[in-house]
């Protein structure tokens, strides 16, 4: 994971981003923590000449509309012509028809690289079945210890039947290509207390598979437990006047002064 | 107020926010803080259906367009069939025509719970007579000791002519359903340094409401003395280096660590 | 520089923002910041409207769209014709198409006071060749102390050419009528890891605008120097825990604690 981290920092690449208003600033600064570049752009008018510029789009779908589900379209197959590695976010697939079938209409129609959400918007995308809360996973799909062997089992499917490699994040992280599935066990259960630890991860994302065009499986996991080990130092940073808004910073900062043999160090991963 | 609050950490509610790009995330991680989940979406194609998994609605608009007006509509329509309490935040109303009447169609077509802005705001909805500053209450306008009878009765009237209760907030908040009015002095000036403390109330507001079916009227006010509480304590914590970016954070920080019997112990209200 | 800061705070001008949803939060805390007051409003249906009230304009492309674009022709003239300063900030020019035609369009047809971007934007408004590396000046543009006198002498030309006032920033700062020019080294390398530090500098640009009517080249390089001051303040509180999203907040708060004194003892500038 170190040299992973590593290659995002020397090659610094560009993010174009078409996501949500809510925690775009976060994703922006996320970004930067990391030692890459972002741009935001979602106009029909541009996105296409945007993200030929850039290194890896990221899609979210977290205020989608009309107008930007279009450039989405767009900028997504670009990307695809161009070879360019595309992080899928489809936060609440589950919530609404709309954002169900934007996410599963990006799946058919742009070559996405890796798809990463909480469980529940995940088995939405793969059955049809999960029940979302909002934006956040139901209780009832949440990955445990006890459940981690079909979990996987059930990811390890959906990646190879779409070719995408699945990144569902939650108590229990699990990233896989089909072949090898990654279960990461950093993270702390506060940042589900800060809105957009999720989208800032999947901004993240692409700045690493845009570094490591060679192994996406394993850069897609390296930035999956930069994010959780970013949550526990931040975590332990804390002091009892801290809410979740100095620990949204905390977390960004963690990244920011993470070297890569520090994630080295603090990854908590196995293979299955 | 403690019970108030405390069903709110119980509830969890889901509150949908239809709100400005500007203070967006603000409001997602005070609802965050202060218990509940939020939901951004502002897409006519998804809005009713979001609203309807949702506890309530949140109406804020202070970033509004021709787009997001309609949304307003259609979602503030169907949590009033579904019977979810709304709140509206009528941000700059008097700035503009389309803000003026953007809220008064809104008190006219939805069935709104509260209704919560500043002297200036609240007054040009009430009589057409307010002078905003902006997105800031008029200096002449302001709630003081000496005109706080008069702008109670003022209040009153309002809310029993309309059914809505109203939350003005300002040095002295005053929360009133047409029969009672609590008087609350929580608070700090600095507040105003800070954008959208407002706004975070409004969604905060959305989900006090919520856990609360009951008694709406309690409910609202012990969300305002929360919000108030915070600045309160978060200002006692600020060094001097820190300013309105830092003090934005504590606030949030301190809704995240406040305990219901804080709140009753911090308090500050009369009824009139 | 004191003076035209201290102008800030004792007339608290309104500054009306069309800015880029990425950095708009941090735009309205700075604003605050200085000393002004905010308000954000792109709707077609009431900005001319907003501008009329405001003292200010402050239009920034970072996130253009077909919408929000004829919104700032339309508030721009507007606000020309009301003889309002109007603050450009042409994020990503060169980055797109459409983003280099808006601002050269919104060159043509608004009446623009300060034109403030990075080097790279600048050349490409001026000549039409400069390289964008998304929203960051390219490496081969960047004005050093090797190349100050050359870029000077551009600045200038395109200044004078234009009637409009060039703010350049990077390591080093240029502020130019076309006559005189400030080369101000204030600031700090790490502000290049903060998403936003130019947008808002654009905003407060605005604001020092409004309240310095005679003098608007001083007052252009006072709020270049605050920003830049303010950074090095910052940098100064960081801690090894703090990376950029702590930083982003110091910044905030630096120039929040500022006293126009302050300033004026700690502006670094020569004239060229």
């Amino acid at each position: 994971m170190e040299t992973a981290f590593a290659h995002v920092r020397s090659m610094c690449p560009l993010v174009h981003n078409i996501t949500n208003y809510v925690t775009v600033n976060d994703c922006a600064n996320m970004v930067l923590a990391c030692g890459a570049s972002p741009i935001m752009s979602d106009d029909i008018g541009e996105v296409e000449e945007i993200t030929a510029i850039c290194n890896a789009l990221n899609l979210n779908i977290g205020t989608l509309n009309e107008r930007t589900v279009r450039s989405m379209f767009a900028a997504g197959k670009k990307a695809s012509e161009l070879g360019h590695p595309v992080v899928l976010d489809p936060v609440g697939a589950g919530a609404s028809g709309l954002r169900t079938e934007t996410a599963l209409g990006l799946l058919r129609e742009v070559r996405v690289s890796v798809l990463r959400g909480n469980i529940s918007e995940i088995k939405t995308l793969a059955s049809g079945s999960g029940t979302t809360k909002g934006v956040d996973a139901d209780v009832a799909d949440q990955v445990t210890e006890g459940n981690l062997d079909s979990a996987v089992d059930f990811l390890k499917d959906f990646a190879a039947r779409t070719g995408v490699i699945v990144a569902v994040t939650g108590a229990i992280d699990i990233v896989t290509d089909g072949a090898g599935a990654y279960c990461i066990r950093n993270g702390h259960p506060a940042m589900g207390t800060v809105t957009g630890t999720g989208c800032q991860l999947s901004a993240m994302l692409a700045a690493f598979l845009a570094a490591n065009p060679g192994n996406f499986l394993k850069a897609a996991a390296a930035a999956v437990s930069l994010m959780g080990l970013a949550g526990e130092k931040a975590r332990a940073r804390m002091t009892p006047l801290d809410g979740n808004s100095s620990y949204r910073n905390y977390i960004i900062d963690a990244v920011c002064t993470m070297t890569p043999a520090a994630l080295q160090e603090g990854a908590k991963y196995e293979m299955r």
